[in-house]
């Protein structure tokens, strides 16, 4: 089927301004002369564990492999260039499986426009695999990297955390707008997306950055879905356990400085809530505060892949 | 084992001059100043399709995996720069999977001087599929296109074609080099790569360049491989038939006025041999000769994905 698809492909991709060549020959060719500072990412999401091709339509399928990606880009403050796709696809129902991919991608492509570039489809005996490799120009203040946070520094997360799986993980919106406007106006020491949970993500950042982080649980935003999900199952985690561990809210930790937390907190610059959730300290490691403010061990728990 | 894996890894892959930030954010960061047009190119080689993992070390696969992404760039005369590298593997042995196939991918990109950027490692329940994108620098020429050849250009070839399954599939060595000297010192008007078969390629590549192609069938540069195949099936294909329709010889088709081949063919300016194998006509389709000089149609034949 592939070159039928491919022939579909090129009909159905829209121009961009940075393709200077499509779909249909050996490679791409970008026009990459504005971003000589590029972010690359690559994500590969899998049947059974990242979606259930049985149970989702493949346009979900492939928003979100294309949205993952994206967070991926917003934890660097870059702005989204090009993407290439690789698609393996069961063979049965291989080209509308195929094209319901695209057909998720392209309205997320154009809202943050960038040039789908084309890629690779195979068809196999093996279930389906989407890789979307992303690249991004990195902003004038550099790219936003996980190691810079100081003891200090305060720990502010957008949005709402937990239970995502009901189905904000397929709906999430990367916050590639929200990184861009914060990395310009703000000076942010580090920042990642929460992809395994936030204690899991948060510990990777502390370590990175050589420092430890204290979370004050009372304040850690809580979405209704994590809520949801704690009162069906009263024997369960609880919704701030849901909030603590529960991956793919692709929203954003960041490391901001005191005074300039606090100028963020009084502007809100963005739409999307944002919220101080604890402190960097020097201690390593991730904390809570007990009785008298002493630190307590707070167990880093998420998604670990494979 | 994904975070062992990037330990491993961060220590492993060596630095490069265009790395700015390597493995262990949510990106990879590449200076592309020198680089304005880039072409990129995404493959994915899977299990039971490109390789059979319980017969061939990973480190094999590894080097395939980017030497077919190599031979890409090689179709448009681009010189590599940076690749990411998404692994999806079976959760059996997956550490040490993952090891080789980086093992097989660090020599050929140091002998072709490029990035390796890191990128994505999953463990799942299906067989291993490698995904390499490969960003290079198109020359000062432009890229090398398929959509180029005219009529009464010379249909070149480098190497010899067919029956690469018995060995060269794995051991091939993509012709960067190759094209990116040719581009620079002659006028190609078009070029690809041969993954699919001699006969099923150039006729995708006349068909681009809205003309047709006649091959003297004296003149197919035969492999080896390809005679070896045919003296051990009498009653299976000839070693031309071979030549003509075996799939990833990963050598060049080329197109080139009929002066600027002659004068290739006298200066000889690359090692690997150079053959002209016929020329582009006005009639579209693929052609042999018959008798007085009448065309005679020859049915492309190779590899069909999926």
């Amino acid at each position: 089927m592939e070159l039928e698809f491919i022939d579909w492909l090129r009909e159905r991709l829209p121009p961009h301004r940075l393709l200077r060549l499509g779909i249909g020959d050996d490679a791409a060719v970008l026009d990459l002369a504005g971003s000589p500072q590029c972010a690359i990412t690559v994500d590969t999401l899998t049947d059974g564990v990242d979606f259930v091709l049985a149970q989702v339509d493949p346009r979900i399928v492939g928003r979100k492999a294309l949205a993952a990606n994206l967070s991926d880009l917003a934890a660097m403050a870059a702005r989204p260039l090009a993407a290439v796709v690789s698609l393996v696809l069961p063979k049965e129902n291989a080209f509308s499986i195929a094209q319901g991919l695209y057909e998720g991608m392209i309205p997320l492509a154009e809202k943050y426009d960038l040039a789908l570039a084309g890629g690779d489809t195979n068809a196999w005996d093996g279930p389906l695999a989407v890789t979307v490799t992303l690249l991004g120009a990195v902003g004038p203040r550099g790219p936003l990297r996980r190691g810079g946070a100081r003891p200090g520094d305060k720990i502010l997360v957008t949005g709402s955390l937990g239970g995502s799986i009901l189905q904000r993980h397929f709906t999430f919106e990367p916050r590639v707008a929200e990184a861009m406007t914060l990395s310009e106006r703000y000076d942010l020491h580090a920042g990642m997306d929460i992809s395994d949970g936030l204690s899991l993500d948060l510990s990777r950042l502390a370590k990175e950055s050589g420092c430890g982080a204290v979370v004050d649980l009372s304040a850690v935003p809580i979405s209704e879905d994590a809520e949801t999900l704690a009162r069906r199952s009263p024997d369960g985690p609880s919704a701030l356990e849901h909030a603590l561990g529960d991956g793919e809210d692709f929203e954003l930790i960041l490391a901001v400085a005191p005074q300039e937390a606090e100028r963020m907190m009084a502007e809100r610059p963005i739409e999307t809530p944002l919220t101080v959730i604890g402190e960097f300290v020097a201690d390593k490691g991730l904390w809570t505060k007990g009785e008298n403010d002493s630190l307590r061990p707070l167990e880093p728990r998420g998604w670990r892949h494979g």
